[in-house]
């Protein structure tokens, strides 16, 4: 058996054998992999697991999604330093409920999203787990030297914008759960809420965008709703961000399926979470081109808010029904659901 | 409950604050490090996971001893490039049958490991898991351009060596497991077995002393037990390597333990792993140049073979009491003990 199953590690990975060059001196299947960093470029390097029960369930994402999801949560981590993902190493640890197939169908969703954002898988860890299946994704990419969007770099006076649409993953996933308990099938209506939850689009060419344009202040990518992406803002920067409901774009699947089930579209957008696209803060003045950027990009770019003053304490607040208030910060966090 | 367990997480890698500069753009809690790779180095990337009962027990590891070895086995793959660990990203799954107390002692083992190989944690995620605690770090380092050591450069006639001792990791584990079926105390005279188990050293001079010396072929890191390090490095060099059994470097609280539960302390050197020793192929030219550099730096060096031929089929033969054998591929691998 043990040999078995080593020779389908290597058969999983081994799509990335033979990918040395462009940069990449040493790839998968040594003690490490070794590249040359583009010249005037720094390294960008982020982490984000994933494990089965608290951030998906079998019932929920196909094998292949969670791999997807798994390495876009993290190329979008570099999107929001305004980066270019480059490499990707993966550190998978199976149960033995996982089969060699679903197995290998994670990995086939894994270099799915490095092929389609232009990522080499270049090493790992493949281990086994008693129980839940454990996915943790490392991605290096690079970003122009001094250059990188912090979240602490907020401005008074600047416009907060967010890019895409937001909420629609949670609404997602709880349009799956609810199918998970009734058995009924997905509605054609509403499979851009799966597709936004399954396989979300990190905001690539946004970060690139607003890195270029030189008039970003802070940015965030929103992996844990984006009250919180605000919130995280606020407290780095030591500002007040004034946001506006009305302001915040729902998709059109997203109303509609609020309205459906009796729920708040709003409260998925704010606390959902998983919608990988960036929120942040750009010159008032710029916003007109950022505008134009983005539309010729084919990439919603919706103005929320405002940053108001800076403050010793840093808060959110939001104007809803003409009136303005604080707005809450606890989204989802892995230590127990919502406050 | 939420954001106590959020402020926690803060709060365990606090350490981290601060620490910009050196290269380090920015550090722990934007979305992504960024740092400025060493001019004429190249990054090298490892990635090591640690699963609750499939690479150790509560009850043979403290829980600062886990977080050590996580980033000593990182740092050991990083030496058998020849390389020098800079960075670590930590992603660690917590379940709630681990208390903040013994999560932050991980976090101290973490960075102790950190502070003694000159390693700055920049990055990671924390989540909480069902049932199991997995613990996975990324390691990356630099190695000068173009001279990363690799396992597949082994040349016919060099030297097959291997640092320090191999075999005390397993013996610990050995004397912990019939420690905690007893209860009996671990006796003075096998601390080091218990320390090579439990706070292994990362071989970064003798990577660096290979990597100096430019007489090194093929390099690897004993993680999986000898006999499997030599095979890797056989295989991916496509040659025969003949060692012999009587120059394996057996310490002497190994042999004495063996003695004393009558195990032969050669199966634990080559199929016991967790060793991180460094075992590959020098020049036989440079044999005792290296003998003095290691001897002057402390570090037993101990030639056990040589690299006998070329071969389409890759092969490793042990010579024992005067007979030269196969030696079996199997280590211990993470899908089911020993073939």
């Amino acid at each position: 058996m043990a040999h078995d199953e080593f020779s389908l590690i290597r058969q999983w990975t081994r799509r990335s054998d033979g990918q040395e060059g462009d940069g990449l001196t040493v790839g998968i299947g040594d003690d490490a992999a070794v590249f040359t960093p583009t010249p005037a470029m720094e390294v960008v390097a982020c982490c984000d697991a994933m494990v089965e029960t608290v951030h998906f369930l079998k019932e929920t994402m196909h094998p292949s999604d969670i791999g997807y999801k798994a390495v876009i949560s993290n190329i979008s981590d570099v999107a929001a330093m305004g980066g270019l993902a480059r490499y990707a190493l993966v550190s998978i640890a199976v149960s033995p409920n996982w089969s060699a197939t679903q197995t290998s169908q994670i990995y086939d969703g894994i270099y799915e999203a490095c092929e389609t954002y232009d990522v080499r898988l270049i090493g790992g860890d493949t281990v086994s787990a008693p129980d839940a299946l454990h996915l943790s994704v490392t991605v290096l990419g690079e970003v122009e030297k001094g250059r990188a969007i912090r979240r602490s770099q907020a401005q008074v006076g600047q416009a907060v914008f967010v890019t895409g649409y937001v909420g629609s993953s949670a609404a997602g996933l709880h349009l799956l759960l609810q199918q998970k308990n009734t058995g009924e099938g997905i509605p054609n209506q509403f499979q851009q809420l799966i597709q936004a939850h399954q396989r979300p689009t990190a905001q690539v060419t946004a970060g690139r965008l607003l890195l270029t344009s030189q008039a970003c202040g802070a940015l965030n990518d929103v992996s844990d709703g984006l009250a919180s992406e605000l919130w995280e803002i606020a407290e780095a920067s030591r500002v007040e961000l004034c946001v506006d409901a009305s302001l915040i774009p729902i998709s059109e699947e997203l109303s509609s399926y609020a309205e459906q089930v009796g729920k708040d579209p709003l409260d998925w957008a704010f606390y959902g979470g998983e919608d990988y696209q960036l929120v942040g803060t750009v010159d008032a003045g710029y916003v007109d081109t950022l505008r134009e950027q983005f539309a010729a990009a084919g990439i919603p770019f919706s103005v929320i808010g405002r940053v108001e003053s800076s403050a010793a304490e840093a808060s959110v607040t939001c104007k809803r029904e003409g009136r303005q208030m604080p707005l809450p910060k606890a989204g989802f966090n892995h230590f127990g659901q919502r406050e």
